[in-house]
This record gives C-alpha cells, sequence and structure tokens, in this order.
C-alpha cells in the first residue's frame, strides 16, 4: 500500500527537531460527532501561537473514543487544511498490533507527517512481543514511542527502546516516567519528549530533552512555546505549575476538556466516560486564569464557570 | 461537523467547467489491497494527459467493493498529493441515506473538491424518498448527480434534476440515458457530462454537454481530451469506438481491468465478482492497442497477451 | 471458520420444503435503532399464523439500510429466540464478494439455517464472475439464490442456475421474473420460490413452484398461509390482489412500512431513502383493510390513518 | 432495542451462583480468522469437565484484539451451538461508554446470559465518570464487574462497587486486587469471583469468594472444578501451584496460549502483539504436564515441545 508521491514527506530528522507539540484537544457537538469549525480554530491558536506540532486523537484528544474511520479522517482533515503550516502526528498506535498496522498505514497514506505508537496497554505483552508489535509499523513511517506506564501496566524498558532506536524511522520517545528515565536516554543521544507537562521544563533545560508533548499548551501554547525555546525560566515554569496542577488532578483530559469549555472555545460536550470537573474545581481554574493572566489563554471570551447544566455528556455518537 | 478551513475550497462553478473527468481504476496488491504507487503512477498520468479531474470510488474504482474507510483514506490519500493539480471528486454516493450522508461529510472535511451522488440503487425508493436523500447531502458540497438506470433499476426522471439544479452545490448530473435526454438538460441550462464513453463525442460538440467522464481516458487520456477540447473530430471519435466497443462488452470495469494489467501499468489483481476478459478478448486488446498506436495509450512496457494463470482474483482481503 | 456444532444444522431439503416465508420487516425505534420488542412481536405472528420461514434482512427489512454488525447481530437474534419453531434465513448476499463471504460466515456460525444470495447488484459482472462469486459461498450452507432484475439491473440467466442447482446446498430460486421462467425451472426440478406476490397464486398451483417468499404475509400471513397450502384458491387470490396492488405501487418496502405502522404493530419510523406513502394512500390502505376484513390482519389495534407528522424520518442512526 | 423474547432469560441470581468460570481461549486458523471446529471443541471439554460458564473474549480470549463484529458473532456462536449446557457471559465492556453500550446491547440481544465489563483503561476516567460509564450498561443486563489495575492502571475502590451493588444487575465483582479486597466485599454479601488462580482456592475456602474466574481451567478444568467445588483441598492446590506459576510467567495469554498449542488442542496460531513462550519454557510445560499428569489436561493428543518454526504470528487478519 506504499506511496512514493506522499506530500511534503517528512523525515525523522524533522520529528527529532521539534520542541513543542500539543496533544490536541477534540471538540465535540451537541450530538457527539466532531465540531470541526472549532477544531480548526484551536488548531489556528497552536500555529499562531508557535507550536510546531500536534498529536492527533492522542489520549488528550480521545482517540480511544473514536472509531478508526473517524479517527483517519481527523488525520487527515488536519493534514489538508493545516499540514503546510505545522507537522501532524496521528496516534495510530493500538493494543492490537492489526489496528495499529492499519491505521499508521492510512495515516501515511493521507499524509500524516508522522506516527505516535503506544505498548500493548490492558492486554499486554512479553518483551518480545512487544518489539514484535513495534517492528510491524516502524518500517511505514517516522514514528515516536510512547511510555506511559500508569495507563498502559506495563514499563517499556530502556532495553527496547535502545533495541528500536536502531530503526531509521524511529524518531524519539514520549517519557512519562521521570527525569532519570529521560536522561537516560539523551545521555545515549536518543530524542526525548517530556510527556509530563509539570516535570517539562527542567526535562529540557536540565536533562537533554528535545521539548515536550504537552496538554497545557492547548491552554496556553504562547507560554509554553516560550518554556520550550527562551532557556531555562524556573519564574515562568512555577507560574504554570498550578494550572498544571489544577489539570492533572483527575485522569486527563478532563481537566483540558473543562477548561477549555470555560474558556469558550469549545462546546461543554463530553463524550462519556469523561464527566466535567467539579463546580468547586471549576470555580479553581477561574482563578488559576485571572492569576496567570486570561490574555496568555486561548480564545478571546471571558472565561466562566459552567453551571452543571450547561454540559452535555453523550454516550450514543 | 463544517469545517471553514477546507483547503482548496472548490465552489459549483469550478466544477461546473470540467471536461474531462477520468472515472479512475483503483489497482491492487496480491493481497488484494490497494497499491497505492501503481495508483499514484496512474494519477500522474492523468494529470500529465490532461484530465481535469478524477472520480475516486466511482464503479470504474470499485468503490462499491471497498469498505467505507478504505474509500475515504483513498479520497484523502488522493486530495494530500494530487489534489493541487487535479480536482477530486468522491463516490460517496450510496443506496443508504444513512451511508452518504457520512461519507460525504467524511470526504468533505477530508478536502474532497465535488461528491458524486447516486440515486438508491437495488434498494429503490418513491420521488419523495429520491429527493429527500439527495437533499440530506446537497447541503455539504458541490455535487454531481449519477443518472445510470442499467445499473440502478430506476430512472432518475428529470423533474426531479430540475427541481435539485435549483440548489446552489448542484453541478450538475452524469447522464446515461442519452442524448435526447442531454439535450433536455442543456436546453435549460444544467450541465451535464455523458456518463457513456460511445456517445460522449456527440454529447459534447452536438448536445450540449460540457464533457465527459470517461472510462476510456483510464488507457488514451491525451486523446479523450483531444476529444473533450478540440472541437468536434468524428475522425478521432471513430478511431476510439472499436477500443470503447470493446472495453463494454461486459460490465465494467472488467474492460477496463484487464487492459490495464495487459498494459503494464497495474498489477493483474481482481477483487471478485470480477474475473478478467477470456483469452480471446485479450488478444483483440493488444490488436486494438497496436491499431490506434501503443504511444497514445498509458505505461511505456509492450502491451502484452496475459494468460490466464496471470491474474490474482481475491475474494478475502 | 467452520464449526460442527452448529444447532439445529439443516439441510437443503429442510429448505426445499418450504411454502410459506415471509421477507419480515425491519421495525425501528425514533433514533433508528431496531425496535427489537415490535421485533419480536413481528416475529411471533408469522409463528402463530403459519409462516415457517423469515428472511432477515432482505430488501423488505431494509438490510441495505443496516451496518453489517446490526445485520448479522438480527440474524443472531431471530435464530436465538424463535430458531426452534421457524427457519432463520438471513439475507447476507452482497454486490461484494468480500462482504457475502464474510457476512454468510458469520450467519452461519450464528445458527442461521439458510442464506439468501443475490447477483451482483448495481457493480454487476460478466456470467463467469457471477459464477465465481456464487460459488464463493455456496459451500457455506443451504443457499437461495434470488433473480430480481428491476433492482440488479441484470437478469440471472437459466445457464447460471442450472449450474449452480448441481451444488449439494443450492436450494433453490427466488424469481422474479414470471412464471414462464418458474415453469421452466421446476420442469427440471429446480425449487422455485415465487418473488411476487402477485403472481404466487399461480406459480405456485399453475406452475410447479413450491411456495412464496413474500412481503404480503408480514400483514395477512393466515391468508397467505391458506393462499400456498390450501389448493387453488382464485377467490381467495383476487380478494388479495387490490392489496397487493396497493402495496406495489412504490418501491417495496414502502408500502409494508406504511401499512404496519397504520395497522399499530410498528412505530411510524422510517430510515431514509425510504418515506411513507401519501395520505391518499394511505387512506386507500384504510378501506383495504376493511374490505379485506381487520381479523385477517397482523395486530389487534384499529387501523388508522397517520398523519404527516405521525411519521419519523430519519438519516444517521 | 430491548427485547422481551431472549431465550433463557437469565437472573443475576444464577449468576451469582457460578463456580467455576473459564476464561475461554479463542483458536484461530492459519490466515488468523477464528477456528471454529477447535473452539467448539475446547467449549465441550469445558462442559464435560464441569465448568458452568465461559467469558467469551475477556482478555484470555483476546477480545482486544477482535473487530466488534468478530466479538458479537462469537458470543452468539456460543449461545447457539452450547447456550443450553453453560452459561455465556460476553466480554462487551470497553474503555469506550459508546462501545460498551454498543456492543453489551447486541450480546444480550444474541443471548448472552450475562456481561463482562471492565472500567476503562488506558483512557481512565474520573469516579464520577467510572460510575456513569458502568451505570449506562447495567441496566441491559446481568453484569460482572472486572477490577484488574495491573492493566487498567486505576482500581475500582469498594465505594464504586458498594455504590453499584444496588444494582439488581450487578451479579459480583471479578477481583484481582487480593483476598483482603475480597473479604471486604463478601463481608458485605456482596458475590466475587477471584481473577487470580493462584489465590482462588484461598479466596473460595478462606475469604467467602462464590468462585474463581479461571484461565488455568483451560488446561485443566476437572481439577479447577475439584479445587472450586470439592472443600478446602491444599494438596490439590499446592499440586497445580508449579503450572499456575508458569501460565504467568508472561502476561496472560501468552502462557495459555503456548500450552494449548502444545497439547495439541488449538493451532499454534497467534495474533500479535502475543509471541509463544521461549524454548526453555516450553519445555518447562512439558515436564509440569508430566508432573500433574497427562490425562488431566484437555485433549489425548501427546503434549509436545514446538519448535519456534510450529508456530505461525499474524499482524493482519
Amino acid at each position: 500500500m506504499r506511496s512514493l508521491e506522499i506530500k511534503n514527506s517528512t523525515s525523522s530528522d524533522e520529528i527529532k527537531a521539534l520542541r513543542l507539540i500539543t496533544a490536541l484537544k477534540t471538540p465535540y457537538l451537541p450530538d457527539g460527532r466532531f465540531d470541526l469549525e472549532a477544531y480548526d480554530a484551536l488548531m489556528n491558536m497552536q500555529i499562531i501561537n508557535g507550536a510546531e506540532a500536534v498529536i492527533v486523537g492522542g489520549t488528550t484528544g480521545e482517540g480511544h473514543l473514536m472509531s478508526w474511520d473517524e479517527h483517519i479522517m481527523l488525520i487527515g482533515h488536519t493534514v489538508n487544511c493545516f499540514g503546510g503550516s505545522i507537522k501532524v502526528i496521528g496516534n495510530t498506535g493500538s493494543n492490537s498490533t492489526r489496528e495499529a498496522i492499519h491505521a499508521s498505514e492510512q495515516g501515511f497514506a493521507i499524509g500524516m507527517h508522522a506516527a505516535l505508537h503506544i505498548n500493548p496497554y490492558y492486554g499486554k505483552t512479553s518483551l518480545e512481543g512487544l518489539v514484535a508489535h513495534l517492528e510491524a509499523v516502524l518500517s511505514m513511517g517516522p514514528s515516536i514511542i510512547y511510555n506511559v506506564p500508569s495507563r498502559t501496566g506495563q514499563d517499556i524498558p530502556p532495553s527496547v527502546i535502545q533495541q528500536l532506536a536502531q530503526h531509521a524511522n524511529m524518531a524519539g520517545v514520549k517519557e512519562c516516567v521521570g527525569n532519570k528515565r529521560v536522561k537516560e536516554y539523551t545521555d545515549q543521544d536518543i530524542v526525548v519528549w517530556s510527556g509530563n507537562d509539570d516535570e517539562c521544563h527542567d526535562s529540557r533545560w536540565g536533562f537533554g530533552a528535545t521539548g515536550v508533548i504537552s496538554v497545557t499548551s492547548n491552554l496556553v501554547p504562547g507560554l509554553m512555546h516560550e518554556l520550550m525555546f527562551g532557556g531555562s525560566n524556573t519564574k515562568l515554569n512555577s507560574k504554570l505549575l498550578p494550572l498544571i496542577d489544577w489539570l492533572f488532578r483527575e485522569p486527563n483530559p478532563i481537566g483540558i476538556n473543562t477548561a477549555l469549555a470555560q474558556l469558550g472555545v469549545v462546546r461543554p460536550v463530553f463524550r462519556l466516560p469523561y464527566v466535567p470537573l467539579s463546580l468547586a474545581r471549576r470555580i479553581e481554574f477561574v482563578n488559576i486564569v485571572k492569576e496567570i493572566g486570561r490574555e496568555h489563554f486561548v480564545g478571546n471570551k471571558d472565561v466562566q464557570v459552567l453551571d452543571d447544566d450547561d454540559f452535555i455528556l453523550v454516550g450514543r455518537y
């Protein structure tokens, strides 16, 4: 199914150079379908404020709540409308090798610049199985491996990453295990993006990380850009930590979904099993926005505290 | 699900101006998946030889043998790689309104320039149902209505076309019923493309048709371009008729599939229920190519007579 | 994928003996999903009144408006709840050989007693392709071939049926071309069911047909049972003809959908592209019911004329 | 979509009484499709040896490597062929509420006796979200909640189970956290099945568990039946522990897949990302079988050490 004609065919080196990658939120219409107008607006906010790439349908973008045809369509839409201005990284990983192969083949065929691959969460497998899984997809194009044991139930050990790092398409690792692990990789010239917004400043400036794959940059892309490009800046980092702390009080993307709705840039629609943060937390967010400054956040409406009744939760869509 | 950001957003007027639209063949790998390298080569041959648009996954392209995710992916691939050089018209029609809505929404979201819509074949419906079906999709973007009673079992009568022609997105009709019907529409300034290669010269130069949606142009795009752009040319038309006659001895795309395989531009792989033309017909084709001139046909290998054993027929893919 | 354990594994001979087969209507909830309570009630009416088999997801049951997982689920549901009382024939045919293979394999795996197979409508193919298509599925279990050129655009000629009739799983033909064709087959001991309610009395008693695959029996299963079992009965046939004529004024299942809604046995919900018959026709139906006798029709509510506003048309479901 | 006709409609109380539930292995053909003949043989071995229920498409049965239509078909097949002899529990849970709703609706419609529901693994959610997720499916029929934090990354706390236990359809918990947690539930009359074969003897006889949902019973159903029905039997438990220990050296179902292939009851076909245990481990298994006694294991071929080349690994199927 390979094509020789993929427009803007991307090398691993281009991916390795990215510092600010946003794990983009997917906004919904009241019936649960994608709200592409809101999505496009979010994309433009990212581009204007300096994000260099987006993850489409990551855990933040709720790829696990999409059918594959929705997911691939969203990648294709993003490539078609924004692929000239920003790198598009499709989360075409899966705990099923069949699905990862199929989705990655389709994603590269429609022009995504790189794939994000997860180890087989929930089903899990042996290290030999993990390597077989990742080797089945690495040949297709530039790929980032994502290690997040708190979600997958299984750490990807350095031995596996070192083995895969020989592959020309292996761009690097999105690592959530901590800065000791980050340093272990960067000491060996393996590219790392921090997967933890609260650690990413130190990862970048103290442990050799190339950048961050960020949730927080959905909200304050300009500040996250400053954090990744402007040199060590503990003052800015400290200013952001209360926001980051607030975002991850419940499993992501519950916080970011609530926040973007209160900023008026997405409709307050949740696909189950996600539900909004409590009223108390929603009030906290408004205060955090005021503390940091509304002007640093996306959108230009007043931030507001939404009522419980403002939210729409959809189970069938 | 609407987006305001579709790149190269296309008006109905741009679609109305197209004269040579190729209903592109979809080539396969031996396991039945798409052969995108061959597909890209076919696309480049169309662009170089003057086709202005392609139908992706039409009856010629065997959209009815694709899963929808394959179909949408192929549209996205075509837009991404070739959308700047040629118009991409997705055959997102269906006899199921749900499927037509879903596929058209997805197709426009990933950048197709227009949709091709069929009336509900096989299941059929009343005229009121037909209008409801088409109105459910016309709002999404420029659309061509396809009338081919020999496949659908039901003629779309002029009364329906006239009613839909008021809609800003209705670009015109691909009409297979004959030149009397063509003239009925063109007299009312409704744009028509001939859906019959054997009639298209006369449709264009004698009955007011804008152009053709062609199968034959898969083989001889340059000659079909001449036929549609160069003024009335009965000599060229006569030269092409034996080829066209040969192509439609069995239901399309059996002939075109056989021909392209013998020209060496696609692998000799058929998705069932299609099977190659008989050896006798395959020999005829080689003679027709010599008669017209190999140089007018796509590809640059010698045309050859394939053996029965050269063909691969796939039922599971 | 074969199983040796299919409960009530059925021989072709058992299928060949069936006289009254109802092409069952699929009822819907207001959101377009299946209304299984109404479905079960319809099934019970069929069983009580003597139908010996049902077609699940035929053109009457709108299989072409189902996703395959809905379709297979409905077959499985019918087998599980009613398979001991009535034969369950799944319409697992398709114009795509891949889909026909997959659906038939699944249908037999979940216990359907026979498959209904159509020739490749819309896409069409050569006779060699048609034979290859049908041979790909015949090995799986008892099968009925369905010939309806007015829907498919292509007649299945006797030569093909005769060739396939050698296969042990070929149970017979649902033939819509007329009684001359019926006789041609029955003279050769090929089992035929009439696919035209208006001809079925004569097919059965004058041309050797085994029975009927009926739409009308959704409404008056007892009378259709009488027509197929009680010996030639031109008086009953004449009594039914106005009803049958009414049912097929617009493409089936528009009439039957409208009728069952007015009898109060299904909700007045239509999946597009089907829309109800006009008010004038709906009034006619009430008169026809009175003429034949309400007691012969399914359900026990008063028949009523529904208003336009009573109907719900769904395009997304 | 509810039906009133589900055959053998099952109460929660019937589910609560089950002591030996096998999480059945799904066997494959060399092309990766289901091997239903082998599956049926495994089912019969379970029935003959006293298993009272099976989980279809659990993590052991690799439901996460199935498309939903495969999964639902397998549930329907099991109900149709074996539903009179054994309870069929479909693993229709998902980390996507939409998928859990759709699959559970379909599973109950085709006759499964109960559903197994997981909390949203990988994507995770808040406790409020978890409750909303489970409440969306509990109304459909008897349900077992599955808690396995080592796979899901998130413990289901007792507070949530206690809240859901009020629901009439909540049959109980498959608990993997340990016997302290088991006792916490059984002290409150909440039914628990051990999800850990190595602990299940003690769970059953020391901590009030009703029984086990077992992987090991795929191999030695008769011994597991004795362990759950025959009273406390530490000798038998000790005899089994080396086998259980062997089975879980790598993430399940790697061990069970390898074991069943070596016992000759399934083909040595693995869907990736699973790969067989190493040769050293495969030799160990043969010794364990000899130690326990071949006659206690399913199948009647000699147990053998398979070579690496005997195994088929499939990524596309």
